[in-house]
């Protein structure tokens, strides 16, 4: 029985018309010889009219019974998407993360799947040809209704795409492939073919919205290739896989940005063993996602500490910051909102030296005053002044040849 | 372990504030010193909203797909009412139909309850102080979602506080209580303190909303007691229970009236045996409900047949009916929309004679022609002009004395 599991997001389900061409991608699965696993998202807003009335109703909403109220998003879309399938004399049913049952923890909210019951579906699958699945949500162990957070049909499809042993997960949403960077400031930005699972996790870190986080690591994990692609074309979009050596080839496989930054500094602390500890201690405890970190070297045993994070957290930050200056006797706190990072990301950086040194020298070279830069094994990020970030992608497209296919 | 069931309709949780309402009911359940079990429906106008988006997705929506999507309308109430619930730290949480389970037949749509399992549900009651249950679901034993069809939800909350032997069931809407007759046009209707399951079936079956009659009909045959309420008031309402002897004493105990009437003679049928079968045949393989019939005497090997149907069914009626009378040679086919029928309802008729006597009586002293007539053990049925009906509900609440409390 060959399976293939094929993912539907939330605008895809939108309405009786988008429903339709949602459909014409099943059938086209059926053609290509498959037993189909349609797995859908709630339509486009009605999650968040669901959180909206459960902060209405609550100031403190309870999370487990949150899940009960979100989980009905989904459950809208599969039953109204099977009985169009039907309509044409389809062999289909619906079923929710609790009737496969996609067992999950007990994090409300955002659980974490433990284990997909494979024979259940097998014998679901026995007896049609199309399954059309609750995405987004599961059940604990004793049968309560959990979801998997934002972005968890992604990995709803993933999970069910590993425990069938399904050749590929199709994963259906707006845009028809994964770019090489936002089309939409660089005229030049191509389609990928193929993209490693590394590459594409640090492009989802970085707020790529094309496919959640957690389903990358789920797809690398398992080794499920993911296939991105449109609902509104036949584009065969973009295959997330494992890394081969054509990809090595190719050093820089994709430029991304994130807007999304504020830079906090501490000036003068006192440099000694535990400081960091005390700095990023209080953050972490308030849930603030510290992300890129720079220390300078130790002046007079005092040094400066910068590091970035979302905006949002800024004003908590701050306030924390100020209690930490008051009792390591750190003399100011400075902070800058019109910061931006800029990434370029590739598999092939493992293999070559050099690549930090040729974007340093290209964004110089415009005049771009770059403020902190951090580096990993297939990634080197820059924070530079917001204003920057269009002209910075655009040179470092270039730079790195992404507007020519050498793939 | 004391356990009192309390069902609230859509009405009741239609808004945050009736919801508060309803939250102060099942306090003052607890403070009677029982652990409580809260059947919701769906809010008011939900169900009917998810059934036109079916409508709108398919000309024929499947039926067990529909059901998945309809019972969402119950999850929404039982999530947001737990969360006001654990607002006020009661220990609460909310249970669907599938997760005690209330196990069902599979005729989706209007499925039948056949087990609930109460130990699972005394396990909960031995964690939590209230229950929150969605009414109007179940699952078959393969675990698919079923929804009882229309007023379920009062058939759920029997069914509960009959599998645990609760010692009542309040069932709470917007009125305070089963009448003698409708309040909007009798304006000396009484509210009862008792009525007898049976005379609450026959005024179910009349159309008399306050109760669903599959509830009742559960409610007798377990024996569970049922209180109807008001959830905006405090008074003790109505207790539906045992016919007992103060019951026995009162000869009429309801006026009942029903205007979805349309009546429709067959003339001139020929009197051979299985005539009725010919007739009605055809109308019951159509699900077309005959609710009175009269057959006049036979003259010349010839008879009237006269039936009365719910209005909506008239067309397909009048299209059978033509054939009938072709095929059997009656002589022509005969209809009026303009009648109604009026019921006169009471334990107390089993040891009584005379009673229809007395509503023929006090009618025709009234100028009001008396169209059919049917009788059964605890009611007498009469079908009249529509223009009639309001003037004969008073006649006949005035003729056996019901706007006097005489129980």
């Amino acid at each position: 029985m060959k399976i293939l599991v094929q993912k539907f997001g939330g605008t895809s389900v939108a309405t009786l018309e988008s429903m339709k061409q949602v459909r014409e991608k099943v059938l086209d699965g059926l053609k290509r010889g498959n037993k189909v696993i349609a797995v859908l998202s709630a339509r486009a807003g009605e999650t968040n009219k669901l959180l909206a009335l459960a902060d209405e109703w609550s100031p403190t909403p309870d999370k487990a019974e949150c899940d009960v109220l979100v989980s009905t998003g989904e459950q809208v879309s599969i039953s109204l998407f099977t009985m169009l399938l039907k309509d044409i004399g389809i062999r289909a049913r619906s079923l929710l993360g609790g009737q496969i049952p996609v067992t999950t923890d007990d994090d409300f909210g955002r659980a974490r799947i433990l284990s997909i019951d494979s024979k259940v579906l097998r014998a679901h699958l026995d007896q049609h040809d199309v399954l059309v699945v609750a995405g987004f949500q599961g059940c604990t162990e004793d049968g309560r209704i959990t979801t998997l957070g934002r972005g968890g049909s992604d990995t709803s499809a993933v999970a069910l795409a590993a425990a069938l042993d399904s050749a590929e997960c199709e994963i259906y949403t707006d845009v028809d492939g994964v770019y090489t960077t936002d089309p939409n400031i660089c005229s030049t930005a191509r389609k990928m073919d193929r993209v490693a699972y590394e590459e594409m996790l640090e492009m989802a870190s970085m707020g790529a919205k094309v496919l959640h986080i957690r389903s990358v690591e789920f797809a690398k994990k398992y080794k499920v290739p993911v296939r991105v692609r449109s609902t509104f074309s036949d584009d065969p979009g973009t295959l997330v896989t494992q890394e081969d050596s054509s990809m090595e080839a190719v050093l820089v496989s994709g430029i991304a940005y994130d807007k999304d930054q504020a830079r906090v500094t501490l000036r003068d602390l006192p440099d000694v063993p535990g400081m960091a500890a005390s700095v990023f201690g209080p953050l972490s405890e308030k849930g603030v996602l510290v992300d890129m970190i720079v220390q300078n070297t130790s002046q007079d045993g005092h040094t400066d500490m910068t590091f970035t994070i979302s905006r949002k957290d800024l004003p908590q930050t701050l306030e924390l910051m100020t209690e930490v200056a008051r009792k390591t006797g750190a003399s100011e706190v400075l902070h800058d909102v019109s910061v931006a990072k800029v990434s370029a990301i590739g598999v092939g950086m493992r293999n070559h030296s050099g690549v930090a040194a040729r974007a340093f020298a290209a964004l110089t070279q415009e005049g771009i005053n770059i403020l902190m830069i951090s580096t990993s094994e297939i990634k080197i990020t820059i924070l530079i002044q917001e204003k920057y970030v269009e002209l910075a992608v655009r040179i470092l497209h270039d730079t790195f040849g992404l507007d020519w296919d050498i793939g």
